[in-house]
């Protein structure tokens, strides 16, 4: 799917496609640009070259994170309104990807299909990076692994992901997978991540000393947790089952009473935005143990050193 | 509401904030940044840095005045459309300011309650700019401060407001009241401007040697007026009472009538857009007593300024 | 309608408006810039300079190509969404530009009648950019201009634009006649360019050794075309009468029967976006012929061109 650059890829569409090592790169290098945030040698990268921003969904942190990060590394930002691109109804994907090859220089893209940004790298020359599709969301998974290790080192950890398994959900479990945290997903019957991805990930898991271990049993998964995990129970594009989502997940929320069933010390995080007093309370989002806002930074760091590998 | 900074806030949220002495600073300032516009040593304030605009109604000269201001002195813009972003909606006010705080630099707002920006400025470390409030439009009053300054010196006024007792009028007053110029309000009995903000405004001037009069009678208002200013009967967000407000405010237009009423060499303003024919004709506007344009452009100046202070 | 400046015009609405010499030094000077993307001497030519673009139609190739454009020549950019700045409704177009000009430096505007542009242009100080309108969409012409010269040098071609008699036929047409090609149009009667637009054409083609003809007869005309062009048969605001046109149109489909009819080594190509197997197949589209992609990133450049031009 993705060209390959001496040992770097073009794009970044899932942590699948990249190695241990490579990811294990990345997350040094944001340390790095994070500790120096104004003060390295990346400022001037991305001098007279442009990045375009193409969002099919709502975004906040996607956004300024990136437009901050691509200011920094010295380069200009076009935030393309998806409605006036028409990707897939004014023009086909294809060829919005030839023309914007010929006068850009990176494509930011968050979309629904994941098809639609294999499409989208397949057909450009320039990188593409994965700003949230159905399946993935990489940069979160990204910004997750930075805070972990800030937190803990390099300490294999033992990762909760409590309620729905989404692509936030699909992306924490292959980053663990590749840095060889244990990875227990604990959700309600039926809303279990992926099968496929699953497998994928207890594969990679294996080589790397790690455990994918997927139940219904929220409680008793969080006797040993060190890292508790969630997001919303209702991803965008799903607004519809809002009322029966919450039905269905209302066992799964994280709370003081989870975090207490946990490792003494439990980091909580999530992605957010975050919809306070369902699928978190705001007691365990704004808890010391809280790394979500922390995570929400390390967006930035993280996606600056994606660009920096991908552009020099 | 704001924290102290030096003899500085934090925020610009209203002039009730803010010194005289302060004010006079930054129009001062905004003054020397308009005779340097593209040579002053601010070029290279905001270097690395990044400002977000977030409005939830309308704007060209805001828009444009506060992009230009932030790029000149070196930094970067993003605009949030506010739908994207879902402040209240998709996210709590405190949440998405807890994650630009992270991220980004300077908060420029416009919004609907007053309540909001005040929650977005304690909520958030960085500085908050108000860009228009229902209650408040305090860079408005700053140009309207520096257009007036520009053209009579250090001279106390007599101002004539005309028409609603809205947003724009609450921030003339406060600046009139601030800078010792004499206020007078004339509008339709119903229509006058919040009786605790007069009241506030009544003691600042007293301090300043200025008056706070409020009245329906336009014409005996206009007796000695130096400064006639006015702005839309019907403000974003009342459209649906646009033909009620037209016949209520029938005789509180701005014309070579009421502009021959008043003193000689009348300066007459609107912080624009104007409805030529209604709140003022096309004569008045287009006039060369018209300052309008004018104080368009200081918007530039004063909002310059204002970060400059913010920031340095 | 425009303001001269020594050889130059303050604005581009139209070619007409500019001679033969002018445009082929915009080519000329594009040409070079293209050589030269990232070390040429106007990197710092807008540098604390704005321009904004304003856009009443969607927009891909247009918004990053003239982004992109003032980028790389160092200055900022403004996408202002056309409904919150509500020309026309919420101000009047020569308000707006007496308010754009006060704060910032070009003005690039896509709108529907080609009186509004000229309106723009006449109202501000600053220059203006045709972006597209009903009319005209020179921008896209001079990008047509550039991709035939670089292909076939300073050689007379014979040109045939196959479809509708559209702003983009219209601008083909005015080119074709100042550079001296023979220009025919071919599509469905009650469809031909504009009459005063032919009437004028002939008269500047009749200087400059070329001939501007009109035909319904498709093959005929393709018989000795060394460069076909073609546009979708629906344009923005015609989507109400798409099925119509299908019909309608359906024999002047440019594809490989269409170009086996023509010189050997016909060029083919298109302003895009395409809608592939209505005016053109992807067999013609993606043939080693088209240079539609080629001239997509022509635009980059000539609007570079255009820009240095005002602005040095």
């Amino acid at each position: 799917m993705s060209a390959q650059i001496g040992t770097r890829k073009k794009d970044l569409l899932t942590l699948f496609d990249h190695s241990t090592e490579h990811i294990r790169e990345i997350l040094r290098l944001a340390a790095e640009l994070k500790a120096k945030r104004c003060s390295n040698q990346y400022s001037k990268l991305l001098d007279n070259k442009t990045g375009v921003l193409i969002f099919e969904k709502p975004s906040l942190r996607t956004r300024i994170s990136f437009e901050t990060a691509i200011h920094e590394l010295g380069g200009h930002v076009i935030n393309l309104a998806s409605e006036a691109v028409g990707i897939g109804t004014r023009e086909s994907i294809e060829d919005v990807a030839r023309n914007l090859e010929r006068i850009v220089h990176l494509i930011v893209y968050r979309t629904f299909g994941h098809n639609k940004i294999e499409s989208m790298a397949r057909s450009s020359a320039i990188p593409v990076i994965n700003a949230l599709t159905d399946t993935h969301h990489p940069c979160q998974a990204l910004a997750f692994g930075l805070t972990v290790a800030e937190a803990r080192g390099d300490v294999r950890q033992n990762v909760l992901f409590a309620g729905d398994g989404n692509n936030v959900c699909n992306s924490i479990m292959v980053i663990c997978a590749k840095l060889g945290h244990n990875f227990t997903f604990a959700g309600p019957k039926g809303y279990e991540p992926n099968g496929e991805i699953v497998k994928r990930c207890r594969e990679i898991a294996a080589q790397n000393g790690g455990e994918i271990n997927i139940t219904n049993d929220l409680y008793k998964a969080a006797a040993n947790a060190e890292v508790i995990y969630t997001d919303v129970w209702t991803s965008m594009g799903q607004e519809e089952q809002a009322q029966e989502r919450k039905a269905i997940f209302a066992d799964y929320q994280v709370n003081s009473a989870l975090m207490a069933a946990a490792s003494k010390d439990v980091l909580v995080s999530h992605c957010l935005p975050a919809l306070r007093g369902e699928e978190i309370t705001s007691e365990a989002l704004d808890s010391k143990n809280s790394v979500a806002f922390e995570e929400a930074e390390n967006r930035l760091h993280v996606q600056k050193a994606v660009i920096v590998q991908q552009f020099s």
